[in-house]
């Protein structure tokens, strides 16, 4: 069957609000630098008070994945829950207005749409604190047949795994999928996800999975190591296809016996990392889902993320399609 | 009386939606470029369902101003009405986190948060589209005589003429800092809102003003001439100290048979000119409050617009106190 998207993504539906934070701020918060921390709503409250005034911006790993892949021309569709608030529809709104298709309908008389407050550090690095609201209210009856099935690559995100009812709605995705002979693709998402999830993840990988992405510390998280290349070496038995970002040092695409090593962009200035992991992947699988050879794909993975790094927010403020033509890619 | 604040601003607190857009965007939606268009709910709705991708964050003129004021590290407050929704509570916790005094009680059971739907063009231009809101309900009520009393400066905005609750508290709010010995200043804010106004803000400024901001745009409209020299010369006559901005020529301080030219700060890329003027009035307000000469008030002036509109959105996102020190200003 001709595939109606290029990528269907599903993950948790989050507003994201981004303050600068010092080093001391992250300390004094009892906060994991780097890492995201699941909070319930009056620790948000509590924590939001005491942030720097901030910007906000739709958010989700996924759906910044599903909005990068638009933003380079993909075919893109959206699966995840907001509330029925401003902020959900601020949520979507921009992922509407990128072209990607979403119609889940908003969560009414829930908990909010959720939130991930995020204190970017003067190096640049986020550390994050959600709190999941109506993300996590995602169900199996919103998982549209015909989206999964219509999608050449079908794309989910590890923080699905701490929601019991998106789980659910994630395994029923992945189900579709395979049955359509779709693609499936995952992010590792956090080293504390695949500390949490471990077992369940690699279960899902063994089991599922065609296509991982992952950063060093949740490709060494998983395998419990502090090796690279032995965990390297361990995620190319288990599955067809793997993308390992390694930050400056660009990444490593492992298939089967090949490996490619994909330079970064140079970067003048890292304003800000947050959605530099979901904008590789976004590019990965844009070029993918075009049938472009495996570097491409890391390149155009390297450049979205070179891009979003450079500004504040996990979305593309460019359009890729334009910049990945400016490169010559 | 020793002032308690070097800044009290008085606005209408405002949302900011900004989104990249195109300029044939703004021609088919018939915008006036540049301007700021107040325009209703429906309007709005239906205007930003056709935006780009946007961030949310906190604007509002003289809102904007005084979270500059605070960033240069003087004590401000700001006066302005926000509803108690969402977007209302991001207003309060960036205006509070920045150490603004702000504790107008936000309005509840009536319209939403004010919005404004900025569209920035590639030349880095905003185009504005306001939706007041619950802003226009900042009632005379609200204006406590013991900040205006004990401000230094009391700020108003000339958007404040638009709605007419908001006129009866900017009215209070300058005749407590009159009766007070506090000096007055206003932004004419708007080359349509000078239009609209022309003759209740000449009065004002005959009557009531210190110091004037405006834009070459602004000014020129005040008094009906395409002449900048001859509308400076005028404006000179009626106002004790006036600073007439001129987007990369700098800023002219007229004050009495003297004149100070200002130069701009060079800046590398104009990302988005929102909140530039705002940030002007920002870096002279805090030079004035602390008595440094007229020509250091304008480059105070001219370093946090150069700040904001190298980025987007209306507020600074450095510390423009550790920047001006940087600068040795």
């Amino acid at each position: 069957m001709t595939a109606l998207y290029d990528v269907a993504a599903i993950g948790n539906a989050i507003v994201d609000v981004i303050a600068p934070a010092s080093d001391d701020f992250i300390t004094a918060e009892g906060l994991d630098k780097g890492a995201m921390t699941l909070i319930d709503q009056a620790r948000g409250e509590s924590l939001y008070a005491r942030m720097a005034p901030g910007i906000e911006t739709s958010g989700g790993s996924a759906g910044n994945t599903i909005a990068g892949v638009a933003s380079f021309g993909g075919r893109a569709a959206y699966l995840g829950k907001v509330a029925d608030d401003q902020l959900g529809q601020v949520f979507v709104h921009d992922t509407r207005a990128i072209g990607v298709h979403f119609d889940v309908p908003p969560l009414a008389g829930g908990p909010g749409s959720g939130r991930c407050l995020i204190n970017v550090t003067p190096d640049g690095q986020r550390t994050m604190c959600t709190f999941l609201g109506a993300s996590t209210e995602l169900t199996a009856a919103d998982v549209k047949p015909e989206i999964i099935e219509g999608a050449a690559i079908v794309y989910l995100e590890g923080y699905l795994f701490d929601p019991s009812e998106a789980r659910r709605a994630f395994a029923k995705a992945a189900g579709l999928a395979r049955a359509a002979g779709r693609m499936i693709a995952i992010t590792l998402s956090d080293a504390f996800v695949v500390e949490r999830h471990r077992e369940a993840l690699m279960e899902f990988i063994d089991t599922q999975v065609d296509l991982v992405f992952a950063n060093e510390a949740e490709l060494t998280a998983l395998f419990r190591t502090t090796d690279f290349d032995a965990a390297a070496a361990q995620m190319r038995q288990r599955v067809q296809l793997a993308a390992i970002t390694r930050s400056e040092k660009g990444s490593v695409v492992l298939a089967g016996d090949q490996t490619h090593a994909v330079p970064a962009f140079p970067v003048e200035k890292v304003v800000d990392t947050t959605g530099a992991g979901d904008q590789y992947a976004a590019g990965f699988l844009f070029g993918l889902a075009g049938g472009r050879p495996l570097p491409i794909c890391g390149r155009l993975g390297s450049l979205a993320a070179a891009e979003v790094i450079s500004h504040y927010g996990p979305r593309p403020q460019v359009n890729l399609k334009a910049l990945a033509a400016d490169k010559g890619l």
